[in-house]
């Protein structure tokens, strides 16, 4: 398997911990998104989003981190991702999307350019935005956490999960910024764990091998 | 079951469609975001997140309105809403994130709301960044369509799918806001195609009972 990816993406991040938990061997293509490889003819004609990351397994080229985590789930069941019952699962899955949905997609790269490229904000306020996002979203990820027995060591029992996969990015993004997690002791708690994982820590932007 | 929603919430639109294609009864609370019902302590409660979907299935509260798909496709699988290949799977589940995780986030009501209160936008830029989204959000899924032979009358295939359950709700929100979609012909033609389907026009906002 081929991963596109970039170091500081947290959507490829979420993938390379996904492809280490269930032990698959990938090589690495790096599109430098400050680069603006992304927009390249070569890479659009391989991924018409222009996003990364995407998964080449075989002659299938797979693209959004969450239906790649479900491939690798359903083609590479073991170790597992999801939980076996379908409460769990969709526990587990609402967890993953209330980052891949709110938080994150309000905060990458293309989407801080546009704020202060074409809505004329300052830095300043780009910070506030992406500070207020983060902290609010992880706020709920905790209160969703603090409000079930089903958390434990990781966020759904003593497995690492799509979940945890999800999480892990999203924290090292909100230190990048210097975001505010004292609200969060539960998430921060979990993520520190997960990074006692191997997969999880060998999947972190700084060892990747286009770490600037 | 009982489904949290409100006429307008796209998120909520996606979950009426998919329990109407799958034939499922359903009763409907009604949550008015406009009137901030989804802070109330109440719902809070049921929903630490305070969004909706919610779904009440039983003992088990279903949020995520993407996760709530995929645990009604595991609890009810006829008729299915994902294809049976993990390739397929794979595609239709990448489509349904192009909108679900790219486009969708960016444009809800507190998003919106944000950037006029605690950003100082006017009108005319939330209104620009809103079409920017959409418009650019809904070529990408354009392009994906154009680029593989798997779609046909729905996005994929001659059946709907998660991806269609998305689409559709994306393009009515793309309509009341005046957005440009000339760049987009087979998004389009999907969509009209969709609301021959009863499934997907008795889901719609206006036919809600709490419709304004």
């Amino acid at each position: 398997m081929k991963l596109y990816g970039y170091f500081r993406s947290s959507a490829a991040y979420r993938v390379r911990i996904a492809l280490n938990l269930k032990g698959l061997a990938y090589e690495q293509a790096f599109i430098h998104l400050q680069k603006n490889i992304q927009f390249s003819p070569d890479f659009a004609k391989l991924n018409p989003q222009q996003l990364i990351p995407a998964l080449e397994d075989g002659d299938t080229l797979l693209t959004q981190s969450v239906a790649i985590m479900e491939y690798l789930e359903e083609t590479r069941p073991e170790p597992a991702i999801l939980p076996k019952d379908a409460a769990g699962r969709a526990r587990v899955r609402a967890l993953a999307l209330a980052i891949a949905c709110e938080i994150h997609p309000l905060n990458n790269l293309r989407v801080l350019r546009y704020l202060v490229r074409d809505m004329g904000l300052s830095e300043e306020k780009k910070n506030q935005w992406y500070r207020h996002w983060v902290e609010t979203g992880l706020q709920a990820v905790e209160s969703l956490l603090v409000a079930d027995s089903h958390t434990g060591n990781f966020c759904h029992g003593d497995k690492p999960s799509m979940a945890d996969i999800c999480l892990v990015p999203q924290i090292a993004n909100a230190k990048r910024f210097g975001c505010d997690l004292s609200a969060c002791p539960t998430v921060t708690r979990i993520g520190e764990h997960c990074l006692t994982v191997e997969a999880f820590a060998n999947a972190a932007p700084e060892r990747q091998p286009d770490a600037e």
